[in-house]
């Protein structure tokens, strides 16, 4: 089989996202162990007006979703943001992760050949084919969420490295 | 044309190491603006033992590199850390701009037929194939350097946005 957007997009988010998910464990066993309240890493922004944690979390999430969902031409379910701790967080990436295994190579790309709109705060943004939509914008989009979650558990010192990044290790 | 490993790599690393760069002004006119020493932007770290934004600048760099080398099976230029300031950074990337964008589509589609081993620090790790070795390691690689790179400016009061992550604005 020769490589495609599919290749491109969902296996390679749904590994990620199960690698944030052990990351948010290993944040939630380092709590544990050093009498840190859970709410105050879930709290925790590299700078005051970025997103906090569970908003990376969510947002890594909904970008997965929305990835799939734009690709296949499908309305993407609603998932509002209320967790508040980690276990909460995990469920949140956990319905994603069935959500997006869902579809078919065949659905996702279906996108090669058509445009893919998304909305911005000005006018909707265009994207000429499925391939554009991915790599110029939800392939970079997912991964800043994701690192950003995993940068900012870093700087409270949860004990995670680049291989957890990378394989959940 | 159907979309291939070249799309999922080449163009959108030159388009993320454009948009660095693109971070890297921002971030020396803040230092200028503020009467901020550069060197203590480009020695930030989110956490003591990550690499500082020098590093992960020039990791973000050898990254495309050695995606580019490793997918098409030559050998990459050596480009020594000797960066100390932002046009030295931004020189770094343009070698690597320059350097990626000489592969052709077929040179690095090649990639799909064959394996692609990398350098671990116990045994060398074996990916199947190009694409496995472009989504399992290469895209997650890269966008964790480029997304540390811009939190960690944006922690130090850098003004750039979503917007300059995604498309240099």
């Amino acid at each position: 089989m020769a490589f495609s957007i599919y290749d491109a997009s969902i296996p390679m988010m749904v590994r990620m996202l199960h690698n944030l998910s052990s990351i948010l464990d290993k944040a939630a066993a380092h709590a544990a162990e050093k009498g840190i309240d859970p709410a105050t890493m879930i709290e925790a922004r590299l700078a005051p007006d970025m997103f906090n944690l569970a908003r990376q979390v969510q947002s890594a999430a909904d970008a997965a979703k929305a990835t799939a969902a734009r690709l296949s031409g499908e309305t993407p379910p609603s998932h509002p943001d209320t967790e508040t701790n980690f276990d909460e967080l995990k469920g949140r990436i956990a319905k994603v992760i069935a959500y997006v295994e869902g579809f078919t190579p065949e659905q996702i790309n279906a996108s090669e050949g058509r445009s893919v709109t998304i909305p911005t705060r000005g006018e909707p943004h265009v994207f000429k084919t499925g391939g554009d939509y991915l790599t110029q914008f939800a392939i970079p989009n997912f991964f800043f969420h994701v690192t950003t979650a995993y940068g900012l558990l870093r700087q409270q010192g949860v004990e995670i490295g680049k291989m957890t990044y990378l394989a959940g290790i």
